[in-house]
This record gives C-alpha cells, structure tokens and sequence, in this order.
C-alpha cells in the first residue's frame, strides 16, 4: 500500500482523554476545549461518552456539552455509546457517531465485562442496528490489539476476529487500540496488515499510546502499510490505568508536528491545537504531556 | 540498505546528559552511573569531557570520573576534546575515543564560536593527529545536521560537506545529530542517505533529540536506510538549551524497547538501564524523562 498522502486525524481529548479525571471538570470548559479543536480544523472529534455516570462520573456532563458547543458542517462529533440507554442519549444529543468496543484479549474481556469476547460484541447488536436506522456513523474500537494487562501476548488472529465481528455488525470504520501501549512498529504492521484482510484499510484506524514512547515511530511504521487515519489526544491528555504514573494517549501535537514534517496533509493547524492544549492543561493544573506542544510553548515564551 | 538485526547504543548520558546540571553532581555518583551502564551491557559510554571547567563546570571531575570506573574489556569510554589540552587530559585518563564536533549550520558555528564551520572543523586537526599517534579512536559529531536555532534550515549538502571534512581528519565514527530535535522521518532518511555517499553507512550514527516527541520515528527510519548505531541517554538526561522546558536527548530505555520489540540484538539489559535511569534520577530530584523507564518503573511498583 502506497504511504498516505493526507491522513485523517480523530481527536480523542475531550473523551478518552479527560474521562478519568479525578477532579470534576465543568461543561464550560469542555466545551470550550471542543469548540477549540473544532475551530483548529478537525473533522473527526470524539467528544461525549453516554455511559452511567456511576462508572464514569466525569461524563456526567456529556448531554451538556454536546448541545453547548458549536458545531462546524461537515465535522462528526462522535459519542460512546456502551448500550440502547447510551445510545439514545446520543441519539438525543445529536451525535453524529456512536462509538461501540470489544477487546482483542478474552482475559481483559472476562475480567473487565465478565463475559467473552463473541458476547460482548453481540451486546451491541441492538445499538447497531439502532445507528443503521437512524443514519448514524458507527465506529468499532477494539482494545488491546497488542498487548494486554493480564494475558500478555495478543495474536493478530484475535484481533482479526473482532474485526470481522464488528464488520458484521455494519461498522463504517474500526479502531486497532494499543490500550498499554506495548506495540513496536514491525507489530504494528503485522497486526494491521492482518486487519486489513477482513476490513477496507482505508477504514481501519490506529489509535496508540505513548506508554513506552513507542507512539509515534507506531503511527510512522502503519502509514508505511497504508493507514490513513489515526486518534490523538491534545497535550496527551489520559493516563494509562494499568501503570500509574505512565503516558497513556499519543499527543496530537506530537503527532501533528511529524506530518507537517512529512509534508501529510491533515487540514489542522498545529499552533491552534498548541493553544488547546495549554488551555486544557491550565485548568487542570499541570503541565502538558506533549514534547512538541511544551517545545512550541516554550518557543514562544523566548 | 538492509533493516539492521543488530545496532550500537552509544550511552551517553554519564557526558551529554549531565553536562548542563547546574547543580554539581560528585565523582562518586558519576563513577556509580557509569559503572551501572557498563553493567547493563553497552560497549561505548560518553563518559567525560575534557573542556575548560570555566565553560562547562559540571564536566571537572572527568579525570576522577576516568579514574574511578570499572572499566569492562572491549567497552569503548569516549570523551569530549575540544583541543590539544583536552586532548591531553583524556590521553592522562586513557579514554578509547575522542570525540571532535562541528555544526552543519554556518549560522550556529558563527554564533557559538566565532568562525566558519570549515576553520572549526580544520582547529581540530592536531588533536585528530595526535589520536591517531597514539591510537586512540576518533569519532567527529555534526550538530544541526536537522535544522539550526538561528537559521532554520539545514540543507543535507552542508552536512555532508562537513561529513567529507571529518572524514579528512581520519574519523572512524560520525554523528548526525538533531540538536534542536526538528527532524522528521523522511527528512532524517534523506540526511543519512546523502552523508552515507561520503562516508561508510556502517560507521555512521544518528543522535537524535526528542523535543518535538520525533526520536523514536526518527532512529526506525534512519534503520531502514541502514543506520546501525544511534546514541541515546539513560532517563532522557540533558535538556534542550534552545527551549528551556523542553525535552532533549531521546532516552535510551524508549529506544531499547523498541528494539526489543523489532527483535534487533542490543546486547544490553533493559531492566539495568531502567535502574540506572532511576537511580540517577532520585539523585537528581525528579522524575526520570523516559517514557518505557517510567512505564517499567511504574509497572514493578505495582
């Protein structure tokens, strides 16, 4: 496969990111932060997550923010839809994706959902269909596709299968998740190569993390066997819960800065997600986990 | 060029890395760092640098610090000479190599030292002489070779032009280093495959810096056209001084796992090196700049 040209980059800050925040963050300021991100020039943007807010009470806000931000034409701002509950308030929020998951691992499957792999996907059977109906984007993610907390090792044969599960389903595009980020660029290859025999490769998506700092020679390494889009999180926001005090999400800067390099064309200026990302990073206190976005923010400041 | 199966890791963190600590840092602990990175397996360590104190005062205790260590046979202990007298220095200390350096941007080496790169690179030729008399190897570094604080662009001619005059000067090794960090991965290839036109692939080696989160792509690329030996620092030791804040040398426990994870031999254990880069960094006060070294770290203390 040719090596992609213009790749499609799906900003997964304000959902994955932010979701395991300790500190209750206001729907002012994710909406601020999403209508930043929309104003810098993404197209995709996974914004809501429509999950008990038992489990994740940060998304408690989602029904909020989806209706305060301002929404860009042609821009899809996707939602997580875990069940029919979910979806519905998706489908009342107006998303324009609902986004359903498995993991590649039966251990994490039975130790995190207390059910297979096979199971887990059929759950979302309804949600499916729900989506079909109602001309609703469906995206698939499937977690730990190299590597998993309590199994270890993840074939490609595995993740395979849920490709084509989730295929069966109707899903337009499908996420390959390195959850702990242990993928290194020739298993990476492999693993979408493999992917691409069940699912069109021009919508299968990679979404790493920079635990062990492998992100970004990962994303590199899948356009090389012709991956097109991929998610990032501005200033890297999300940690990883399987290793305190770890990296978790690829930061969008840092993604960014290697395809402005490359001369790939992504339709997003760098110095606004630069903005986002320090905006985002005040409030939470701290400073950024992106090499690129502190270096450009260090620049300016002389 | 052949994806290689085996690469060297020149550390060096111990020079490098420690050389701009404000804070003093004692023989011993220097001594104990060293002797933990010969442990762990490398056979080349930038251990000392033979530079007037009144420049680089964390660099004084050189001639202790090569005293102190348990030197392993068959590990190369490198050093910095600037001049004749730092050449001498490191001869007392019976460093292996001596390391010579020059920038691939005119602007820079007028700025930093006051002349052309070509009399900078000429300066050095006693102190090349004077290494080959007594047999000692001699490696040349090129910084800039990516891109230049003051000028921006860097054009692959001028670092190879610089290539063919450290070849001039008997050079056995030479560095392509990112200084500020900017290279992307095509860009890295492009500078490799033109220096390699001057200068045996085999006995080139790329320093890259991680400011822009670019290292890793860079070292997978710079492999693929061949590249066989690439320099890295224990926790991501040293900053960059052109962005204070920002990150700089890529930090060795990121790149030996992703060797680990290509199957490319190393010969060095990743465990030792993380320990490594923990200890150092407890002396330091902070949290080492790695990101595998952290994740690793993280993942034993459960």
């Amino acid at each position: 496969m040719a090596f992609p040209t213009k790749v499609k980059i799906v900003e997964v800050g304000p959902r994955d990111g932010l979701q395991n925040e300790k500190e209750t963050i206001s729907a002012e300021v994710k909406i601020e932060l999403v209508d930043r991100l929309t104003d810098a020039g993404f197209i995709n943007i996974e914004a809501a997550s429509f999950v008990s807010p038992k489990w994740v009470p940060q998304m408690a806000t989602s029904t909020e923010v989806m209706a305060g931000i301002t929404r860009k034409a042609g821009v899809i701002y996707s939602a997580l839809t875990p069940n029919m509950k979910g979806f519905e308030g998706a489908l009342a929020a107006k998303a324009d994706e609902v986004v359903i998951f498995g993991a590649a691992s039966e251990a994490f499957s039975q130790k995190n959902i207390n059910c297979s792999i096979a199971e887990s996907i059929e759950r979302f059977r309804d949600v499916a269909q729900a989506a079909k109906q109602h001309n609703i984007r469906l995206r698939g993610s499937i977690s730990c596709s190299f590597g998993c907390p309590y199994q270890g090792e993840v074939s490609p044969e595995s993740v395979a299968d849920v490709v084509r599960r989730l295929k069966d389903l109707g899903c337009d595009e499908i996420d390959i998740a390195d959850t702990i980020g242990v993928g290194t660029p020739r298993h990476v290859q492999k693993v979408m190569e493999r992917a691409a025999k069940e699912f069109p490769l021009a919508q299968l998506s990679g979404h790493f993390h920079d635990t062990y700092g492998q992100a970004l020679a990962n994303i590199y390494a899948a356009m090389e066997v012709g991956v097109s889009t991929f998610h990032s999180s501005v200033a890297g926001l999300g940690g990883c819960p399987y290793a305190k005090g770890a990296t978790g999400n690829v930061s969008t800067e840092d993604v960014l800065y290697m395809m402005n390099g490359l001369g790939v064309e992504t339709g997003i200026d760098l110095d606004k997600v630069v903005d986002a990302g320090q905006f985002i990073s005040k409030h939470l206190g701290r400073k950024a986990v992106s090499r690129a976005g502190n270096a450009i923010a260090a620049k300016r400041a002389g």
